[in-house]
């Protein structure tokens, strides 16, 4: 596979091809001979497997189980809850036949018209419907509750414009769907859930999130309130990085789930409804990367530590070789993963440049003048700064800076945010600061009418009421009628 | 959720109707709303959660990676291979619009006429074709190879019968695909992939299995050599348990992936593709589950242990929580999975009946005299065993104690396995051995007319010719035709 490892478009130059660009030339992802669907590759899925092992974890925790449901969802299902259907009918994949059959001119295989489906079933844009309707027969008492299952899947919807991991046709993701006895434990769950992603983000992408509601236009098809998690990247917009919906008793008044409460009456189920997914992978890349290529917080990096010896023949490397075993097993035995580049069929250079494209977040080298002088290079590269240690204690001085790197790079973000965070009051300030990119904090008057006027003419939308901060009231920026605080406007992914 | 435990169908009156009834009872899976769909539940999904886990650390440990690749196929590039589109066409969901409309007649929605595609798309029957298109922009050089690729993914094949995790359309799987720079290379892959399923199956499932290379009538659709291994069920049947291709160059000449080989000349690349699912849940039922309900080897098992206090009122059980404490956070650091069960709304005898039908290994029952005499009694659900044991140095016996259950149960399954398989010489005494269930090892003269009979008039089929095992030459059974050795027969699931 050959790389250009060179020729990496500036982020300054052109920020979006910058990011298309990169995806492929770090082995993370690629386009398919299928439209809208992407290849994810062995290197990026390696992150993705690192985040769906923390996620889970962290559901783990908070009392969920894992279970599967369904690919296909009967046509009708998605009738029966009157948002639900509006939102995701023109973008679903139908499936209407069941078999093919050789052409008879011998040309390859056509449909056979004789396998013809009598319901088309859809491809899952989400699975509230086909769970919904299975949680039916497994609710019967309040003891039946609550329910708090997610499942691993991939989803599909028919998107016009996709990009590598931001828009994608198939993408792979996480959906908790939880049925509850009352409206406050169904709440809380959301909110629970939206802080675990929140957690996530921070910890361990290094990724920092405004939290907040989202407004009725933007909300999830179904949903009665929908909490999301909002990333700012590099050219300040913003990137809806996770959405926890409560869905109240819409899909089971759909579905006709009803429980015997406490009280002995019949009552329909309360649910909740959260997702992340492979979007997650392109807030990472566009958080923290650079022109030299991808940063990886080293939590989600697939390899911590690349070591690359300097050596001439053969001898000299078996010396390389013996002093750096030690140093190898000692890392792997402190939890960092190791990679020791020893080939010979790549130049020094190429592999450094490589590593960096990559964003392996510690690079060592050791040559033979090293081995003289018990020392070692050390690369960081959030900063690419270049320091030489002494070998003895490195794994230590590794480990430390490791964690020292992934607040750094958090706290870069972060700042960049702070730097790109405004306050306005005016209408005319609103647009201004929104064409210097960023996250613009301002008053508006409720209305959805004064939203879409914003859209339209900023092309600006309100990413969310956050719930955390000033909740100082106002007046809204275009109208001038009362606010019960400033929300977060951005452009965004 | 209601549970009938204790009406089990017995294995001796309806072995099929047991195992049906078993999945659903013990919580394992159910039919779903899509034909042949199943839902595959928290706990049955726990189960595969532990097998995945397991097999993508033995994948790992044997140089292979993760990737993921498109759900979706273009209908012509399954007719690039003449055997592949033979073997699937006929089992293939279509996808032909991309859109949903709103019914005139205000009844639901219906298929938008004007968004037909193009091409039509199937869902993956299993990932070949999309994956050696993908291949293709990958290799160039000898230096590209090898690729070492597996998926975790649902795949889907319309059957028409179907079983829960034995037959269903769509089920979870992994495919490996991996390309090679020259035909031993790749051979050498099928059968290492083919040794991991073996101590996968018997190490962690303990399910013995017999491993062996297909008939050519057996052969996956695309595949030079098709290696199996194959599993006895406790009525006798063979469950072919996973298989491991080697496509030669098949896949490459049908997308046209050549490489520049080491002597500088172009060369087809070498494939093998190998692959198990969530059938493994049905050996792994069938092979070792009783009257009683399911039972897990130790090694597969999400909870491994329960703990069930016997008490009256809350003085009682806080003393028995006190006592219990200590023994679960030892088991925990012991690696053990523990769960205490001190809910006061069952009764004890539910719950014994409850944990040992979903096969929970082993079950510690405490009272308030054990509390006095600083006993536990123990019960095994191999053997359904009960004793009493000293509460000191309990969780060291329950340790060694899963071990010896792991074994206990392999070896129950491989001497029920040697008790069922026989060796005949007559074709007579080959249908009276069949009758009784069970592999039968016989003498045939290799030729597809004589398996075809074999199986029209018996409808045993021949599940593989073994590696290991007696190779010495005999006369066909049925011919009286010259035969290298003898092969396994059986009647299948």
């Amino acid at each position: 596979m050959a790389k250009e490892l060179k020729d990496l478009t500036k982020r300054s130059v052109n920020y979006s091809q910058w990011y298309n660009e990169l995806v492929v030339k770090a082995d993370l992802a690629e386009q398919s001979a299928v439209r809208g669907c992407m290849v994810i590759k062995p290197y990026g899925y390696a992150i993705w497997e690192k985040m769906q092992r923390q996620l889970d974890d962290m559901f783990k925790e908070t009392g969920h189980v894992n279970a599967y449901f369904p690919l296909l969802i009967p046509k009708s299902f998605l009738s029966r809850e009157a948002d639900h259907v509006e939102g995701f009918a023109k973008e679903c994949a139908v499936v209407t036949h069941y078999r093919l059959k050789n052409a008879e001119d011998g040309s390859g295989v056509v449909v056979d018209p004789e396998a013809k489906l009598e319901e088309e079933l859809i491809i899952r844009p989400t699975s509230e419907t086909i769970i919904w309707n299975t949680y039916k027969n497994w609710i019967q008492s309040y003891r039946d509750l609550p329910i708090l299952c997610n499942q691993w899947a991939n989803v599909f919807r028919w998107e016009m414009r996709t990009r590598l991991f931001l828009r994608t046709a198939e993408f792979l993701w996480q959906e908790g769907h939880t049925a509850h006895e009352t409206r406050e434990e169904a709440e809380e769950e959301t909110v629970k859930m939206l802080n675990v992603y929140s957690e996530f983000a921070e910890k361990y992408m290094a990724v920092p999130v405004v939290k907040g509601v989202k407004t009725a236009s933007e909300r999830f098809a179904g949903a009665l309130d929908t909490y999301t998690i909002e990333a700012m990247m590099q050219d300040g917009k913003a990137l809806q990085s996770g959405t926890s919906h409560f869905l109240g008793q819409n899909f089971a008044k759909a579905f006709d789930v009803k429980f015997v409460n406490r009280e002995n009456q019949l009552e329909y189920v309360w649910a909740t409804s959260w997702g992340v997914s492979t979007r997650l992978m392109g807030a990472l890349i566009m958080t923290h990367s650079d022109d030299n290529g991808l940063v990886l917080p080293p939590a989600l990096a697939p390899i911590q530590v690349v070591i690359v010896p300097i050596f001439k023949g053969e001898e000299q490397l078996a010396k390389i070789d013996e002093r750096v075993n030690p140093i190898i097993n000692k890392l792997k035995g402190m939890g960092v993963s190791v990679k020791y580049d020893n080939a010979d069929n790549k130049r020094p250079g190429f592999k450094f440049a490589d590593y960096e494209l990559k964003g392996v977040p510690v690079r060592l080298v050791l040559g033979a003048r090293d081995l003289e002088n018990g020392t070692i290079e050390v690369m960081r590269r959030d900063t690419l700064e270049k320091t030489t240690h002494s070998i003895e204690g490195i794994e230590e001085y590794v480990k430390d800076l490791l964690d020292e790197m992934q607040q750094n790079i958090f706290k870069k973000a972060f700042d960049f945010r702070t730097a790109h965070t405004f306050e306005v009051d005016t209408y005319e300030e609103f647009k201004e600061k929104l064409d210097k990119g960023g996250f613009v904090l301002a008053h508006w008057d409720g209305t959805p009418e004064t939203e879409a006027q914003i859209k339209e003419e900023t092309k600006a939308t309100i990413r969310c009421i956050p719930l955390d901060g000033d909740k100082t009231p106002g007046k809204c920026m275009v109208t001038g009628k009362p606010s019960k605080c400033r929300v977060v406007f951005a452009r965004s992914y």
